[in-house]
């Protein structure tokens, strides 16, 4: 049998049980977006990576070196948003063609360095060596979080309201246009920004972990299918997720409209978001999200809700359950991942 | 300008200056086999991270996959033992081509498995993917090291004896056997076994990290000559290596004899030896060795002097100042690596 057979999901759980068992107190490995390691009383060590390979997560030719160095960061800094953590430190692997070019190394270091000041990230190690194909990148983080604030994939319990920090679509939309090589105007130019240089959603991560009837919390990196799946997996719960509510930006809105395209298409099986999922108690759902309002400046998009053990994801539009032709990201699927089409 | 013509060294010394600067007190960041980060007052956390790519460090043909599980932990583990650690996470980022089969996934895990039981190291996370071109395996290793223990690439003094834990060249020897598909007796066995099964001096390395008198510390992982120069460059020392004490194995001579083969081409630029090299004052040498001995049953060969500042590498036969034509592996080199050619 091949691995695509498997999928990403089937190839995980296929080798990760004997490396659960006897983990010591407090320590949580595989399945959460960071492995948790005791450390003091009052700090957790997180520890998350991500591998991105040329061809599969990124094309050479649609991504400026320095966006691609900041990205490379800023998609590990995600997983640490969704331990509500502080990310502290990087750890860079690199495998360079040889006739990659040195104004290209330039410019990678130099969008990774610029965001991991930002973050008071430091950069304390890694490996370079040289590829015979793609280009490498993977970026392992270090960061910390506090104990009792840490939200995990499996905390989600039945009528949580599921819940959004930001817009879904943008980067998917953005992808599409750089392949299909429109025009770039003022809106296309925010999608296209949204996917060549994601916003890790740190400080909306870190005020959710702060707070009492925060559940789940993950961060959408494959699309809201697959994500609120895996929440729904880890917590044993299902779904219900209505169509109609998933927030879409202005922009996405704008471009669809120019160029005949669905963007709930975009919202519902894009990924790269990089915003934050998670799911509320319901009865403080209204204090929170108003506090999210306040406090960001925009809302905490209320997008459905948990359901009892034993059901699936269900989609609803306008009330009545929808069938979906779309799945989110799967990464052993084959073919590069490209943007859904009209259905 | 290429990155080739830069090298790996080169590369490295371009990228990393603005990453050095203010780190906090204790920390340790790129330029050591670990970056150490201080945790309590008597461990401080130890990490490293090792990129392996199909087509530079292995051959899918050449290489079981449980040998490759085993072997990409493996290597992480000697750059623990180089800062005289104990390894304790393993963190894994895996990219497979879509026609890979899950036998093969399953042979991959059981040795990775394997040899973190045997080290009580934990696979606490990771990433898989699938890749468009070839197997790319990145591990990222946590360990525990005790800071007045730790020993630094740039601890060496002047007139320090430079030795090692084992003998150099089997791994490479190793390698020309499997690509020359010569005939497996015994020794080639042992040879073979060598290169894909190394073994990280865990053990040696946590015995000099308390004997006070050993100073500088590494792995052999790009050859004697490289990694020596990573000693002299880190501690601003030149270095003198006697050729004719160079350790080498029983098998390797004989398997040298047999094909006609210069164990001694093996032995200076051949690399994976995974073996440590270290400095240690002359005063206090011959008492360590001897309680090495004592420990290990085989000697810490001494094979040559740090010394003084702005003297190069310099190989000596029989006493004489010899000129190499070989140097170890430059991750940037041009071609696969293979072992030497006979002179």
């Amino acid at each position: 049998m091949k691995i695509s057979a498997l999928g990403e999901f089937g190839l995980i759980s296929r080798f990760s049980p004997p490396f659960l068992k006897g983990l010591g107190r407090g320590t949580i490995g595989i399945g959460d977006d960071c492995a948790v390691i005791p450390w003091k009383k009052d700090a957790s060590l997180l520890v998350t990576t991500d591998l991105l390979l040329e061809g599969v997560h990124f094309l050479r030719s649609k991504i400026s070196p320095a966006d691609l160095g900041a990205k490379s960061l800023a998609v590990n800094l995600s997983d640490v948003a969704a331990m509500a953590g502080t990310p502290r430190s990087a750890f860079l692997s690199l495998g360079l063609p040889s006739d990659i070019g040195v104004d290209w190394v330039d410019g990678f270091f130099r969008g990774l360095r610029g965001l991991a000041r930002d973050h008071k990230v430091a950069l304390l190690g890694g490996d370079t060596t040289r590829s015979e194909g793609p280009i490498v990148v993977n970026i392992a983080v270090l960061g910390l979080g506090r104990p009792g604030r840490i939200k995990l994939r499996s905390d989600a319990r039945e009528s949580d309201i599921i819940a959004l920090t930001g817009t879904l679509g943008d980067s998917a939309a953005g992808l599409r246009i750089l392949l299909d090589e429109i025009t770039i105007g003022r809106d296309e130019k925010k999608l296209v920004a949204a996917h060549v240089r994601p916003r890790a959603h740190l400080e909306e991560g870190a005020w959710l972990g702060c707070r009492v009837g925060v559940r789940a919390l993950i961060d959408v990196s494959d699309g809201i299918d697959s994500d609120l799946r895996r929440i729904m997996e880890s917590s044993g719960r299902g779904a219900t997720v209505d169509l109609d509510r998933l927030p879409v930006s202005p922009s996405l809105f704008a471009v669809c409209r120019r160029y005949g395209w669905d963007p709930l298409d975009f919202a519902v099986a894009g990924g790269e978001d990089y915003c934050l999922l998670t799911t509320v108690a319901p009865g403080v759902f209204p204090s929170i999200a108003a506090g999210f309002g306040r406090r960001f400046g925009r809302p905490l998009f209320p997008i459905g809700r948990m359901r009892a053990k034993g059901k699936d994801l269900a989609f609803r539009l306008h009330g009545r359950v929808k069938k979906l032709s779309q799945r989110g990201f799967d990464h052993f699927a084959p073919g590069r991942p490209t943007p859904p089409k009209k259905r």
